[in-house]
């Protein structure tokens, strides 16, 4: 999407440096820095530090790693280690594995030759494949929205909650969450979406920026705030993102994902995940039991990032010296509490049956 | 409590300055700075401006407010304008009203000339009554905790999780939510308590630095994370305060508390309000429809205050530029979600007749 009206994605191979560049995240949106990546520690450091961060772009990273890898060392024994080596970066997200096994199973049949421009073709491939999977999960969910807009009295606007960023910066470009609203922007549909500023890491303040930047009306609230909202009828639906869905429709989504997914079912209000399928772990039926989830450092809990008054971007101390910080990083949402899935292929129920209808090539 | 020590209270008459002295909650946890309050706008400001909060210490503060200007200017018009000014500091702060009410009907009985000595009095009788009040909560959640300890194997602690700052900085003395926890500690019951971080102001931040001050186990949360610890088993109970309670047991606290309750009723895990019976208003039945919440500055959303590296306190910017923050500042837990009321008379089912039962002079 548009920066300053410039077109971007949020990764892109620079054939003239022969490099990949990102926009670091860790400074939005504060500051718009983007860098190179090229050694396979700095795409692991960049995926493991959160300088890009949400499912489809991790896997897209990690697709182009793996592409910068072949060009150096293209063998059997690379590919694996290569695997291994960027797999274990983020253990909660689905989509770093998807990618890598599709590299993998790809690369691993074609001779050591011909690996660096296939790895590098493939990576594009699972590029653009988001770009179309994302702007296709928009039009599906524009439908809720039009929906929604119908039963008002012109001019109002349909009010979204989301939690976190499930934006075109967390994907290659639209965005999972933000497409439906991207994509009612452009339809002409009056929007203003509440932005659940997302502790730890306040990714609403991304999201913030993204519709900012697009025009979309918005306003940023602390996490807190969303149930109060719902209990007096000014939310009309939530959407989100997810890292990881379950073959049943359980939803692994960041923190705090699941009290806003409460709240909705409290209040009436329906509750939306959009997710590409490829974050749908096939092997996985239980989303509280099954998902292994990432406890990250404390810092994140602790401190927090912001802009001084002087412009400079400084991480500050919010809790006492000494006190110890928690940091479960995902919750599961269950099922029960998901009124649909906006995928790529059409909007279902968050259920095994209707999961298996949607995508019949990949159920058991 | 205990600060390095010493014990205090959150707010005192100095004899020797003939001032009133409080603790300048802005700067905590990171500075400990004991300010004067003199002028009535001074006790406006540290009201309005929360360098005083909580709902009985800033009765407290009122009660002494009025006796500083009973001291310059005991007329009967004075009583009415120090009432006035002062109760519109805080709109949502039941507490607020019942002193400034309890010092007005006493003071507008006795002459002008004896109005100085007895709303001094009438303070430290508020204060006092406080302390007291806050420790037979105490004692009466103490037993819901031994409750719960006598159910566990010897020497696992009780895990308790509250919101915002219901502690002694909230009251005169022992807190409300906290005087269970610290009855507890010294019964020697092991306990660890989750502070969800309580945005915006993180007054979690204080409950964690008083909890620290006192030995107590404890982690600093974000306020998503409650949810996903009592999915997985890791709260026993949740003890919040309460800044108003309706007749009928409805719960109106810091933003954010609705979600923890909707959360804990969704794992079975007993949420409990700890209160002294001066917050409940007996004229307001219905909490989430009667109940004005406060909607306050914008800048406690899109900013956070901390700590830098060089150990000053800094408020930095959160959000993007542009970007307009919401900032409800409470939200209402309906009775629907209370497993009990902690008064100090003892604890009782979050109902009407529950609570007329208990208190039978006040209920209609």
């Amino acid at each position: 999407m548009k920066v300053d009206g410039t077109q971007y994605r949020s990764i892109w191979f620079d054939h003239d440096a022969n490099d990949v560049k990102i926009i670091d995240q860790r400074w939005l949106p504060h500051e718009f820095k983007i860098v190179a990546l090229e050694s396979l520690e700095e795409f692991a450091v960049a995926i493991q530090e959160m300088w890009v961060r949400g499912a489809p772009l991790i896997g897209a990273t990690a697709a182009y790693g793996m592409a910068m890898q072949m060009a150096r060392d293209p063998n059997d024994r690379s590919i694996d280690e290569t695997w291994s080596y960027l797999e274990k970066t983020r253990p909660t997200a689905i989509n770093l594995r998807w990618a890598l096994n599709r590299c993998r199973d790809a690369l691993c049949k074609i001779p050591p030759e011909s690996r660096a421009e296939a790895a590098l073709n493939l990576a594009h491939e699972i590029a653009d494949e988001d770009v179309e999977t994302n702007r296709r999960i928009g039009l599906n969910g524009l439908e809720i929205i039009k929906k929604i807009a119908a039963g008002k009295t012109a001019g109002d606007p349909v009010r979204l909650l989301t939690h976190c960023n499930a934006g075109w910066l967390a994907t290659v470009d639209w965005g999972t969450a933000t497409s439906p609203m991207y994509h009612a922007q452009e339809s002409g549909i009056p929007l203003h979406v509440w932005v659940d500023e997302t502790r730890p890491r306040n990714q609403g303040a991304l999201t913030s920026w993204e519709l900012g930047s697009h025009g979309i009306s918005h306003k940023y609230i602390v996490d807190n705030a969303g149930g109060h909202l719902m209990q007096h009828g000014l939310v009309d639906a939530v959407i989100v993102g997810t890292d990881r869905t379950t073959a049943s429709g359980d939803v692994c989504n960041k923190i705090g994902t699941y009290l806003k997914a409460l709240a909705a079912h409290d209040n009436g209000v329906p509750f939306y995940v959009a997710l590409p399928s490829s974050t749908i772990d096939w092997t996985v039926h239980n989303g509280v039991d099954e998902i292994p989830i990432e406890e990250r450092n404390e810092d994140e809990v602790t401190h927090i990032m912001g802009k001084t008054d002087n412009g400079s971007v400084a991480n500050i101390q919010v809790s006492p010296d000494g006190t110890p910080g928690g940091n479960p990083a995902f919750d599961v949402t269950p099922r029960r509490l998901v009124t649909g899935l906006i995928t790529e292929r059409g909007v279902c129920e968050a259920s095994a049956e209707a999961l298996a209808r949607m995508f019949p090539e990949n159920a058991n």
